[in-house]
C-alpha cells in the first residue's frame, strides 16, 4: 500500500476501505507518512468529503493511534458531553453535579484549549487547590465514591488526531466535516465514554457559522456514535450571543455555581436541563424526558446539585467554601461599569469579539504558553430583545489593570447594537440529531 | 501575508494575485514555506484550478526561482520545442538539425528524464565521443558558428519547479493542467526561448489521455506564452501508437539519421515537417506555411539537412563517422525476430506497454541512478491499419541478454491487438493551438 494512491483515490471521491485508512493514520502517527502527503489528503477530503462509514473508520483509526481509557471500573452508564465551543459557555460545570446528583456516574477528561477563556480544566482551577492532576486509578475511585471526577486529558489519547489538528490548523483543512467530526469523537471515545450528548453551537460566534453546517456536523458525529456502537445525540444551540453572562474564569463558576442555586441566567438554565435530560435518559437513569426534567428540577430546588459541586470540590481538594463565599475565589482588583450611550432595543451582541476583549484582558490564551488571568473577565446584564436605557449598565469589566481597561469600554459598547424599534429574543435551541433522525425547533 | 491565507483563499475558489503567487514560490524555494503548506496548495489548484493569469505569474515566479539564461548573443530569434513525452519520439533529433539547416537558430537545453527510453541527451551521448557538458559560452559560441548546440539543462533553472514536481509526484497532485502548463512553460522560458512549438501527446501512451485534457494542456501553454510575451503554438499529436518505428536510443538515433536521409518512417517526418513549419515562421524565416515546408523538404532532398547533422556532432565532439556507419553506434549483440502468429489487421498498439518494455529491457530508467544501456530496444515493422500475414515479422527486439529477451517475445507480441476485419489507420494531428485559437483537424 502506498500513501499517494490512497490520496489519489479520495482526490477521486472514491470511497476507502479501513485498512487504507488506517494505513494512512497509523503511518502519520508513527512518521512513516510524512506531513506533506497528510495534509494533500485532508485538502482532498475537504472537498470530496467522506462517506459516514469512512469517517467511522477514521474516528476508529484515531483512536487506536493511542491509549484508550478503561472506565468498566466505574458501577453505571459513562455519559460525556462535549461542547464545539463558543462564548461564556459554563454548562459543563452545571451539567457535571447536576446529573451526578441524579445518580449518573460523570468521568470526564478534559483540556485546557486554547481562546477567549481558560477550558473546564482552568475554570476548575481557579478554585483554590482544586487539582486536577489525578491518577486513572484516583479518577475511577472518584467517580465511584462522588458520582463526579474531572482529570487533564493526557497527551497519549489519540496523539493522532493532535497531530492531524495542527496540521490542519497551518494548511486550511480545518472546516472539513468528517475531520471535524472524527476529531471530536475520537477523543471523546478514546476517553472511554458508552454514550456522548453534543452541544454544536452555531451562529457569530462559533466555530459553525452556519445553520446548515452545524446540523451536518452534528448528523456527522451522531453517524460515528452509531457505527462505533456508543450512543449520540446532538443539540444544535445558539452562539449569537454569550451563554449566560459571564465570560472569565472564577466569573463562570460563580455563575454556574449561582445556577445550581436556582439563581443563574434562565438560557444557562434552560440549556444544562436539555443536555442534561439527554444524559440521563442514555444513562438509563431516566425513562423519559418528563421524568428526567422533573429529577433534575428536583435537585436544584432540594440543593442536591449544589450539595454534589460541594462533595466535587472537596473529593479533588479545592476549597469548598467558595459556594458561600465569591471572595475566596480569585477575583480581579477593579470592576468597570460599561453603560449604555443610548436608549433602546439591543439587537446583536459579538459574542466572538466580546470573547477576544475577555482573552485580551486575561482571561484566554492566545498561544499555549500564555498565562491566564482567573480574576479578570466580562458579565453582561443584558441580552437580544431587551430594552436598555441611556446611562444604564450594560456589561462590567473585571479588570486588574484599571488604565488598559478604561481603554477599552468603548469596544465593550461596541459589541452591542441597540435598534430604536422592538427586537426579538434569539432562540436557544435549533434542533436535536438522535440515531432516528433530525427534529428542528 | 501567511502561507495558510493563500491556500485557503485557493481553496474557496478565489483568483491570486501576482504576489500571493510570488510570495509562496519563493518561500518555497527558499525553504521558509513548508512541503505540507504547498502540497495542500497544489491538491486546492487540482480542485479549484487557476486562471490564466494565475497560471501566467505562476510560471514567471517559477522562473524567477532561479537563474535564466540569456540567448541574446545569439543572432535571430530563438525557438525552442518541447514534447510532452510518448513512446518512440524521436522528434527532436530530426527537427533540430532540419531547422538550423534551414537558417534558424537551435539552442537546446535538454533533461535526461525517467521512462521508457533516455532523454534527448541520453539519446545524443549513444554517439560516442558526443559531449553535453558544454559551458554557457560554448554553447553560444557552438549555435552562432554551426546553428545548432545542445545542451545538459543546469539545476539553477526553475529550482521551485524540480522542487515542486518531487512534491507533487507523492502527493497525488501531478496532473492539474495549470501546474503542468507551468511547470513546462516555466523551463523552457527560463532557458532562453523567444518562442516556443509544443507537441502535446495524447492518447493511450501519452501522459494525457484524452483528446479533451490534451487540448486544454496546449491551451494552458499557448496563453502562457501570450501573457509573458513569447510566441507559442501548440499542437495535439497522436500517442495511440509508438511514433516512427524505434524504441531505444541508438535504435532512434538511427532512425533520425534515416528521416534526415529521406527513409525515415512517414509519420515521423510529416511530423517533423508540421513542427518545424511552425518553428521556421515564429523564426520569422519563412512568411508563410507553403514557403516553410518547400524549404523544409529542399534541405532534406539536398542533403543539407543531414550535413548539418554532421557538422551538429562534430561540433560537440562526437564521431560524424556515425551517419554513414550505424556499426560505430553501441547497438545490442542480438536481434531477436518476433513473428505473428496470426494474419490479420492491426487494430491497436499498446504503446506505453512497449515503451515499458523496452525500459525492462534496459533503454530507460525506472529510477534517477539506473544506467542506459544505449544498445538495447524495440524496433516495429507495422502500425495501426496494417495488414500482418502469419509467421511475418511484427518486431525486432534488440538485447545483450538473449534468454531474458525470449522470455518477453509473448509480452511483445501482447502489445498487438490483431483483428479479422479491415482497421483504419489512426490520424496523426489531431490540431493546433496558436494565440488566435483552437483549430481542429
Amino acid at each position: 500500500m502506498r500513501a499517494v494512491d490512497i490520496i489519489l483515490k479520495k482526490r477521486q471521491g472514491k470511497e476507502l476501505t479501513e485498512g487504507e485508512i488506517d494505513f494512512l493514520i497509523q503511518g502519520y502517527t508513527k512518521g512513516d507518512i510524512p506531513d506533506y502527503q497528510m495534509s494533500a489528503f485532508a485538502m482532498a477530503v475537504f472537498f470530496q468529503g467522506m462517506t459516514s462509514q469512512e469517517t467511522a473508520y477514521l474516528t476508529n483509526s484515531i483512536i487506536n493511534s493511542g491509549e484508550t481509557i478503561d472506565l468498566k471500573g466505574i458501577e453505571g452508564i459513562k455519559v460525556d458531553k462535549h461542547s464545539t465551543g463558543g462564548v461564556g459557555d459554563t454548562t459543563t460545570l452545571v451539567l457535571g453535579p447536576l446529573v451526578a446528583a441524579c445518580g449518573a456516574p460523570v468521568a470526564k477528561m478534559s483540556g485546557r484549549g486554547l481562546g477567549h477563556t481558560g477550558g473546564t480544566l482552568d475554570k476548575l482551577e481557579s478554585i483554590p487547590g482544586f487539582r486536577i492532576d489525578l491518577t486513572k486509578e484516583e479518577f475511577i475511585e472518584k467517580v465511584n465514591k462522588t458520582k463526579i471526577a474531572v482529570m487533564g486529558q493526557t497527551a497519549k489519547l489519540a496523539p493522532a488526531d493532535g497531530k492531524l489538528y495542527s496540521l490542519r490548523d497551518v494548511t486550511a483543512t480545518v472546516d472539513s466535516i468528517p475531520l471535524i467530526a472524527s476529531s471530536i469523537m475520537s477523543k471523546k471515545l478514546a476517553a472511554g465514554a458508552d454514550g456522548i450528548v453534543l452541544d454544536v453551537k452555531t451562529g457569530d460566534g462559533a466555530f459553525m457559522k452556519t445553520l446548515e453546517g452545524s446540523f451536518a456536523l452534528a448528523q456527522e458525529m451522531v453517524n460515528i456514535g452509531e457505527h462505533l456502537g456508543r450512543e449520540t445525540v446532538a443539540f444544535i444551540t445558539d452562539m449569537n450571543q454569550p451563554l449566560g453572562n459571564a465570560i472569565g474564569n472564577s466569573l463562570e463558576v460563580i455563575e454556574a455555581i449561582e445556577t445550581l442555586k436556582g439563581k443563574g441566567p434562565q438560557d444557562l438554565l434552560d440549556l444544562c436541563i436539555e443536555l442534561a435530560t439527554q444524559m440521563l435518559l442514555i444513562a438509563k437513569v431516566c425513562k423519559n424526558e418528563l421524568e428526567a426534567k422533573e429529577l433534575l428540577n428536583e435537585v436544584i430546588a432540594n440543593g442536591k446539585a449544589l450539595e454534589k459541586f460541594r462533595e466535587f470540590i472537596i473529593s479533588q481538594d479545592g476549597d469548598p467554601r467558595v459556594i458561600d463565599d465569591y471572595t475566596l475565589l480569585p477575583l480581579a482588583k477593579e470592576q468597570i461599569e460599561v453603560k449604555s450611550t443610548t436608549s433602546g432595543y439591543i439587537g446583536k451582541i459579538d459574542a466572538e469579539g466580546l470573547g477576544t476583549l475577555a482573552m485580551v484582558l486575561g482571561a484566554g490564551r492566545a498561544k499555549k504558553e500564555d498565562k491566564i488571568d482567573y480574576g479578570v473577565g466580562l458579565v453582561i446584564n443584558k441580552k437580544v430583545g431587551d430594552y436598555v436605557e441611556q446611562g444604564e449598565i450594560i456589561a462590567t469589566m473585571y479588570v486588574n489593570d484599571k488604565e488598559k481597561g478604561e481603554k477599552l469600554v468603548g469596544e465593550v459598547l461596541n459589541k452591542f447594537t441597540i435598534s430604536q424599534e422592538k427586537t426579538q429574543p434569539i432562540p436557544l435551541i435549533y434542533g436535536i440529531v438522535t440515531k432516528d433522525g433530525i427534529k428542528k425547533f
